[in-house]
């Protein structure tokens, strides 16, 4: 049987040959979202099929109403070896403003940088480099003995236009892609010499309200003073959603919500988080939300409840004497820990109900509702995986938050009945969807390894 | 010297003349608002002044950066007589759409209705019947021995265009225009009954307010729960105008808000105005301003504070996660009795500066400000043309309010320093600005008859 350590030396031996077959798949101009490059975004599949048939993987790819996925399967030596399932995508971001870049985005190239060497390229990080760290960890178990899981990988060619084939294609093949684990890695590290894990998404609910008064659009001087405003009734609703300390309103808002352990807090307040830079890189000096919650916290483990837009009456130049007919807000609400998206909402509406003067009426327009996605703190693959990256990078990974949500993952979840680790290799300054995209060389090279030592500690 | 006996039988013996010149005005296309007519404005101004020159005024038209102005004067028989400017428009609404008239707009007819014989045509109230009234009954003392007071008329070609020329216009003609007091034909009767003098016009000051936060959109994911949401500020601030009981809270808003004269609140409680058909002919039931007062002295007594049009973030179809950098309000005040526009926007602004949480400015964007008109309720024209309605209705005229500026008397009121007496014979169902535009032949008879005794119990 394979050794971690043959693993992990194959994959230092490797490293050239892996650059250039990373090379080899940033080369195809795979850009989903445009039409024109519906060829190469084939020709970015087949060439995964090609490269993972060639290691001993059964891949194949799958045709969708859009773009294909790609399937491939490997057994561990071992039957009874848990059963990983490996998320990554293959398309990539247009690459426009072409005039930004460099040098052709398209022709992957070697850097040095004052921070180390690094891969120039669309989708150097995001998220081909990514995905290949974990196709090169399946070469060196394979190349030297076998894998210690069994392996599923599901790369998808459509992330960057909003995976429309996903769910269907989940729902389709739930035997063919279930598994014990989901592993992804879009996500980012700490920072450039430690890793992290992302244990919590914040789930998120959409509704827009529209609320309603008079039948039609009334002249201000003929009826101001007299008719309902419902201008003025919306912005009650959202002026009473928070209180003076910047906590939610909604009656059972918190419940669910889970105070972190006293690891997690420990491990948050000892990180270098600049929290003075974090909001002065925007413009702002002091967080907003709950008070005495520190900003990791807020925006990684505590709720929200926000108005993304808001529109009613005349809002061209100038002025315009009117009293709508109706106004409207989009709101949205984040969620974290046992947050029940359906009870927030129908919290939300009784609400806005209780808050309707006479002659008003609310409609309510739903645009989704997902709940918070948790890896259990206390969960066996996560300490192993805590474990793994430690030996790997010599310090404890972060476990960090997301407070935007990462659709495949809830859908892994509720498809498959998955939980995911979630570890990338990404730094932050990636400039992934921007003019020269880089991806560190120590990423590619040790976010293998990393890959090599988290395959090899699940199974043991 | 002319009587107002005679006056009066004159009128009644010239109708059917005075309607026959009323159509000729009636048949020009002044439509001020699209070039194409420009010629059409000009022939009924160069109308005007013939059939004024005619009459023995000393009328010319009177160029202007757009429509031109119609001046005329004519004196008195007696030297101490009284001066009054009238003021009235030539131009007219535009007709489309053609196909709701069931004739043509330009070809003006008597039709018989179940209430009494109707004129028929675009600008048969608004204005061109209505200023007429005043022509024809300044022609019947002129045609009887002489004027009671000396009169200045002003007909502009631009008033349903936005009247651009007319303030510059004013303030280059200030002698050529002064008088004692000047008289507007441009508002409605009470009902086909009761006339009514409007003697308060509600002010209006307008203000947008923009607030700013982060210094871009931000991701609702990223930065949900630590960045402050120009959204949720704006609210608050709208929230904060109005207090349970529907009063302004801003800090001496009412200043200089009267109560209103016992006589006239009497007179208000007596009419027979349908509070629940107002209401519900725009879809409401209940009113929505301050407790305790009626709708009509919400409307024509009353202050307001109302948002016109409120944007920010995303407004389009379905939902973006995005925490904006801005949000914006437009404000209007609607003001009555002596209160200070300036005053209550310098209040206002001092309102909304409280209110902006840390990283948060706004930006305060006029867009107006005229303060509330009064014709004292005890001032010597006003008894004197209420006696003179009264006599040729039968019945007491109401001091009615218009909740609407006009801004013609506020300019005159600035610029010349004069007081308006508002009379007119529209009726609400005139449909003024809409397809099938009436006036009443008992409006356009008795509107002229009222006009003469207007002008006989002036000059005393």
């Amino acid at each position: 049987m394979a050794s971690l350590d043959d693993a992990l030396a194959r994959i230092d031996h490797n490293l050239d040959g892996a650059l250039k077959r990373l090379f080899g798949l940033l080369e195809i101009r795979s850009i989903s979202a445009d039409p024109a490059y519906k060829a190469e975004c084939a020709r970015a599949a087949q060439w995964l099929v090609d490269e993972l048939n060639g290691l001993g993987f059964d891949a194949s790819v799958r045709p969708t109403a859009g773009h294909s996925m790609v399937v491939a399967h490997a057994r561990a030596q071992r039957a009874d070896a848990p059963h990983v399932l490996f998320y990554g995508h293959y398309d990539v971001q247009p690459a426009d403003p072409l005039e930004l870049w460099e040098t052709d985005p398209f022709a992957p190239r070697m850097v040095d940088a004052p921070e180390g060497r690094r891969i120039v390229a669309r989708g150097a990080a995001d998220d081909k480099g990514q995905l290949m760290t974990f196709v090169e960890a399946c070469r060196a178990f394979m190349e030297t003995g076998g894998l210690p899981c069994h392996v599923t990988l599901l790369f998808e060619g459509e992330e960057e236009c909003g995976s429309p084939s996903l769910p269907a294609f989940l729902a389709a093949n739930k035997a063919d892609l279930s598994a014990d684990l989901a592993m992804l890695c879009d996500t980012n590290m700490w920072n450039r010499k430690t890793p992290m894990i992302t244990t919590m998404l914040r789930g998120l609910a959409l509704e827009e309200v529209v609320i309603r008064a008079a039948s039609r659009d009334l002249h201000s001087g003929l009826f101001g003073g007299a008719a309902r405003n419902p201008i003025h009734v919306l912005a009650k609703i959202v002026a009473d959603l928070h209180d003076v300390n910047g906590a939610i309103t909604l009656p059972g808002f918190y419940d669910g919500v889970p105070e972190l352990p006293q690891e997690v807090a420990a491990q948050w307040r000892a990180l270098d988080f600049d929290e003075a830079q974090f909001l002065g890189d925007v413009g702002l000096s002091q967080p907003a939300g709950e008070r005495g919650r520190s900003i990791l916290e807020l925006i990684w483990a505590r709720p929200t409840c926000d108005v993304n837009g808001i529109v009613g009456g005349y809002t061209g130049a100038g002025s315009k004497t009117v009293l709508p007919a109706q106004a409207s807000a989009k709101f949205s609400f984040r969620m974290v820990g046992a947050q029940d998206p359906e009870a927030v909402l129908a919290s939300f509406r009784a609400f806005v109900e209780a808050r309707l003067p006479p002659d008003c009426e609310a409609e309510f327009i739903r645009h989704g509702a997902s709940p918070a996605l948790t890896l259990p703190f206390a969960s066996e693959p996560l300490s192993r995986a805590r474990r793994a990256l430690a030996d790997e990078w010599g310090v404890e990974p972060v476990l960090g938050g997301s407070g935007g949500s990462i659709p495949i993952v809830g859908e892994i979840k509720r498809d498959l009945g998955m939980d995911a680790l979630m570890v990338g290799f990404g730094l932050d300054d990636d400039r992934i969807h921007s003019p020269n995209e880089k991806y560190e060389l120590s990423s590619f090279h040790k976010g293998t390894r990393s890959w090599a030592r988290i395959l090899a500690a699940l199974a043991g």
